[in-house]
């Protein structure tokens, strides 16, 4: 399980020669790791003298941030299947029109899949971004940046598993499914870059 | 040695109430996935047919990634340290005059390091954004996307580390330093974020 190399191992892996881990699985990585930012915010907040007003409000978005984390965390080897699971299906023989049907239905489903993966991926980072807001505004003042960083690796991440959505939904069949993918994705990268920067800004002024 | 620890360990350490790893190492690891990004695509076009005239610009893209990968893989424990240290020094005694004396220095002495290090990063994290251009260039369209992913990466890192560099400087009493540093990463920032975006929009347009 790609989750259970080491760092110094999967640093090794994405910048070899090999497809996988690439972009998509980075994205995934950096998406974590901006919800695992927001869930420390929390974390030390609650155990802040003065900040006890905040508890329930932490409690309530460290709840929810773990929850992404965990979701984004498991997109690692999601992704890495899709993407695996694409270059089988071009590999398949082509020799006869059976193989060639058989080929091009294995391709588009698995280009289906690695579509969709990714388009979730961006939807979850979307939602980091969504909470990081109140944890920029009442987290604890020592861990501020933390949010900061963690809101920029959520908009990094989206617009990073955006890429394989709009390298994939082009190619697919079902253009109804593929254009509800480019619009939803479109507008998730617009909302979530402005959001993102604004709470960044905000993290900025709580600096000083 | 953190880099040791396996994705699952470093996200949920990250996400816990430990004050390291925090964000700075966040940013030492964002940046070093961005420079192994680009050493995949390099990577990767090393190995095409019909892309035999990039090969030389390849190896020394590659050459330079690589340096930087591990650079920024060794920052990860370096913020750590430094962090730690600076925690180390305001927790040192002050109940005599001579005690303050000697925690001041300590103070300042561990806030250099700490402004010095995400300084370092952010410089090395801009030099990633520098190579990344020739890499979506010339790299395989195949892997072009993940050229996208790394330079957002370094962007984000860039800005990440900066953020610790805009909290220590201010509390330095070197103030010519602080100076210094201050304006360095403000125009790091700024130009890493100009030159980012163009390379990512180079990178869309590459994709069609």
């Amino acid at each position: 399980m790609i989750t259970q190399t080491t760092l110094d191992e999967f640093l090794e892996a994405l910048a070899s020669s090999a497809p996988t881990p690439g972009g998509g699985s980075a994205a995934a990585v950096i998406g974590a790791m901006g919800a695992g930012l927001i869930s420390m915010v929390c974390n030390v907040t609650l155990g802040k003298k003065g900040l006890e007003a905040a508890a329930a409000d932490m409690r309530e978005i460290c709840t929810e941030s773990e929850k992404l984390r965990i979701r984004l965390t498991a997109m690692i080897a999601e992704d890495i299947a899709a993407f695996d699971g694409l270059m089988k299906a071009y590999r398949l023989p082509k020799a006869s029109d059976a193989d060639k049907a058989q080929r091009s239905a294995a391709i588009q489903e698995s280009l289906t899949g690695a579509t969709k993966i990714p388009l979730e991926c961006a939807r979850t980072c979307a939602q980091v971004i969504g909470i990081s807001r109140r944890a920029a505004e009442l987290g604890y003042a020592g861990v501020i940046s933390d949010a900061g960083v963690g809101v920029l690796a959520a908009q990094t991440a989206l617009r990073s598993a955006g890429l394989n959505v709009q390298i994939n939904a082009p190619l697919l069949q079902d253009r109804e499914f593929a254009a509800a993918a480019l619009s939803e994705l479109e507008q998730l990268v617009e909302s979530g870059g402005r959001e993102s920067e604004a709470v960044f800004a905000l993290v900025r002024t709580r600096l000083g």
